[in-house]
């Protein structure tokens, strides 16, 4: 029609190439949605599973995810440097991603939680952002920084609620407790005035969940502008079918985690 | 931490100040999504009301949203000019009206399909992008655009299925007969071999919806750079209580539908 | 060749359409250029006029510029805003106007200043940048903007170097005396301790200079939607011979100036 | 002044970090510069020395450029990935390499030609762009995708005006027997009609001109990111210093150019 012109105001942008994107999503206003649905405080177990198992689902639907990093409201994809979904149009690609990891959430809340069922007023959002990084030692501070973000909020909040629920101090006194404390003050308030040992917490709690898109060595793949194209589809296919595994460990430390897995760089 | 400057890398778009922002979401491959969950053909009544009620509740969650346009598994909606909301991040707008819509389409499917709860494997997800126009008359074009659409589409989807339907065609047979077919010929087809006149079509899927947030002429705001800020909060109340009402009619030719609303523009 | 994939690297930023298109250029360390090639203090009139000439140049091969205004070592140019030079790319735009003022610049310093060649190691360079605006008061805001900047700086820089060669104070001792004064307190200088009525200064100093394409009312493009693509060239080749006049008027309360001009906002 | 939020409405695009960056100048409609000026053909020798010493001079006041490589009226410049002159905005960056060959030309022209002075209506323009490339493999892909259309339009330009000066044809005849001709086709009619072994003209001609910036072994900065800022002045200081050597090698093949001169990719 005569009016199709107006569809050239629109404005793509392209992920730059050969650029590996990282997305994260991350909960609107989830300290009311918390509030409203009554979390466990510090941590919600059921809570973090639902987001767990809905970023696994958002990972099972697209298969250039190849890890996925989580901890409280928020979780964080990496998508393989080659990845070629929807053109690298970033617009398509974060709506589509806080799109599926809103509809996920709603899912598995109704699974986990029967009993609280989502009231239109306060329902699961998420915002989301691509960001790319040119190459893979970025990619491993990127997971570092989120990672460290994780134990810093945990630490804090465990000890925080700790004060408030065993100790008896209003929040108000527990935040003043801790203003100026550095994380070895933590771990000794809770050591002397409770007795709780902050390694002995869950690892789930302390590190946050990991997924890892489980492939094998050989499946790794050597160069994909070097692979025909039969070849691309044979590992693609394999990615599909790839196992998706869940961990709670040290993302910072350990080296093998990453050097084991070179297909995550490739 | 020494991990921080990773969000270095983040990059944001500002949308242009001053401009009308519409910003659009479409369905998800809802090809699939209408046969799995068995949409009536052409038109599903109640699906379309999902779409609406969802629409309005984005609607009212966002105040900056003056009025909406849907059919099918689209919509539009328009922010005013001065709309500062996430000071006009780009990414920040796209990914939270995906996901609000996406969430809220959920929660109305339950209202209305109580009988076919949504399954892991076909949720009902929606990309979204922002688009802003510098001129008021290439918003009225945008929709006049998108309702165009509308009548193509279903002027052609309610030939096809009813030559199917009423015709005893094949779908293949159906489309064959109406290629190259303008306008005219499929009113035609519907009326001589079906006695069906597509103007008694029901409005709702001929125009598509309208919803349009109804304010007062004089709580139009008159330049909002020359308000003071009380003045502006006080029209920004107004906003949030106004009513949102439902119109099924023609927004090309219907001059007086958009000067009645002088607030739209400004 | 095989190579020639890098090319899908490169990111091309389309101007909205629509908008008026503002490019301003500016001298790249004219504090340095003007030591060096000791330009007159404060003005510089035959350094000014250098300008002026490569601006209108720059105007004349570019027949989209319908204004211009500059002061000191600075440029900005009015796009019209059906503009489709270089199908509005941002790159091509500002790198052709930086490379044409550059050009310009050194052009017309050879015929004003035969007398100081242009050494290699200090050359006129300017940056560029395009900024788009949605209506045309806008751009009355942006050119009372630079007006006023100019209005500014001279009334300071012509009360410092007062004070320095005709009050015999230091530049240091002049700074400090001018610290905290408004506009008022170094008219009174002026005028007090050294006769001088600002006023009276060259309006070429105190007012900078506007260029502008001399069209006829006639001449105006109605609506350049609605115009045959016969009538658009009969309106462009106007343009390229109309007449380039040069102002050094009050751009900001003079309203006729501007209502005279009816095709600046076409 | 109260016209300053006009500025508000100008876009920054900063570089990604941590990318190579390509900035590529072309002459704007050399095809005509080159005609105006009687350029000899298919290479003026004369000319090809102004492009280079411009480039070099562009080289020398950047010192971020590590390498250069130039052909007909085009230059490529690399940036280092560190690099973070004018904070990577893209704006000021191609806009001021811009201004900077062209003016640098024009110096150079002037010492070159001094016969031929520049005509204000045929000045040397530039137009530039910015390419961010995230690793270095893809960095010896541009400048072989470069060296390879140098060669391609050497070779035909060679066998071209050999055909017209020589061959006496019209050029309407030569580019009629060209067509369709693959490289040996262009090789065979130089060596057998004219005895010319394409092998023999310049490398300047058939390999462009490369510019080096010298560092040695251990000025290569082992790893940014952990130079402590003093090292960082050290070596910056150093680049400064480094001397600009010339070249005319195969960029493609020659592998040593590449691995003797590590201190390009860090
Ligand atoms: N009690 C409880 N609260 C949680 C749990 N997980 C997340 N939250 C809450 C604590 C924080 O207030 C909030 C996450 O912090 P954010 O910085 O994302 O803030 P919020 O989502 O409120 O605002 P935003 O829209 O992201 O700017 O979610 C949990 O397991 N238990
Ligand atoms: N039967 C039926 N189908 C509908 C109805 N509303 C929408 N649909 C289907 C018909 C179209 O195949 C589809 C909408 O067209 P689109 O162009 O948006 O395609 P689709 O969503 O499949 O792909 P996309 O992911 O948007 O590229 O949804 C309805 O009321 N009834
Ligand atoms: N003496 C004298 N100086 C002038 C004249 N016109 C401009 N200038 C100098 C005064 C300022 O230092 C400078 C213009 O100010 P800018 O803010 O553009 O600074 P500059 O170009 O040094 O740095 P930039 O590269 O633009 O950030 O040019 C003139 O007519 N006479
Ligand atoms: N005769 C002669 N011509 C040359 C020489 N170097 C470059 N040229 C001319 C030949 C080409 O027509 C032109 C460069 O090709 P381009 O693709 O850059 O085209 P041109 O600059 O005309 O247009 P543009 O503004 O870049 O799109 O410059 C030379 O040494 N001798
Ligand atoms: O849906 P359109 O036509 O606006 O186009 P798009 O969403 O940009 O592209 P597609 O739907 O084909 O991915
Ligand atoms: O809107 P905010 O404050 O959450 O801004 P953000 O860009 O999302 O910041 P962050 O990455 O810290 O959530
Ligand atoms: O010169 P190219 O081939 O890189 O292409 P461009 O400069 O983007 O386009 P053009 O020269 O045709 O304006
Ligand atoms: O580099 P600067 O400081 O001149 O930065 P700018 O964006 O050019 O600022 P201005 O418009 O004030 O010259
Ligand atoms: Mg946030
Ligand atoms: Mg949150
Ligand atoms: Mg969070
Ligand atoms: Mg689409
Ligand atoms: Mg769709
Ligand atoms: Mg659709
Ligand atoms: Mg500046
Ligand atoms: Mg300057
Ligand atoms: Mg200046
Ligand atoms: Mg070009
Ligand atoms: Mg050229
Ligand atoms: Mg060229």
């Amino acid at each position: 029609s005569r009016f199709e012109y107006v569809k050239q105001f629109e404005r793509e942008h392209h992920l730059l190439p050969d650029t590996y994107i990282v997305i994260r999503v991350d909960g609107k206003g989830f300290h009311k949605f918390s509030e409203e649905y009554k979390f466990d405080k510090p941590n919600d177990l059921r809570a973090l599973q639902v987001m767990n198992r809905a970023a696994q689902a958002v990972m099972s639907q697209f298969s250039d995810v190849l890890m996925a990093y989580g901890d409280s409201d928020e979780y964080s994809f990496l998508l393989r440097k080659q990845c070629s979904l929807y053109e690298r149009r970033e617009m398509k690609l974060i709506t589509m991603f806080a799109s599926s990891i809103s509809t996920n959430y709603y899912y598995y809340w109704n699974e986990e939680f029967p009993e609280k069922p989502l009231k239109q007023s306060r329902l699961p959002n998420f915002d989301a952002r691509a960001v790319t990084y040119p190459n893979f030692s970025l990619i491993r501070d990127y997971f570092s920084w989120r990672q460290v973000d994780c134990h810093i909020n945990n630490l804090y909040n465990t000890t925080f609620w700790t004060l408030v629920s065993k100790g008896g101090m209003t929040p108000k006194e527990a935040e003043n407790k801790l203003i100026g404390t550095v994380a070895s003050d933590k771990n000794e308030i809770l050591f002397s005035q409770f007795g709780i040992n902050y390694n002995n917490e869950p690892e789930i709690f302390k590190k946050g969940t990991i997924l890892m898109r489980e492939m094998t060595q050989e499946e790794s793949e050597v160069n994909e502008s070097e692979l025909s194209s039969r070849q691309k589809q044979r590992i693609e296919k394999k990615r599909k079918k790839a196992e998706i595994k869940t961990y709670h460990e040290d993302l910072i430390t350990n080296e093998n985690f990453w050097t084991s897995r070179p297909w995550l760089s490739l």
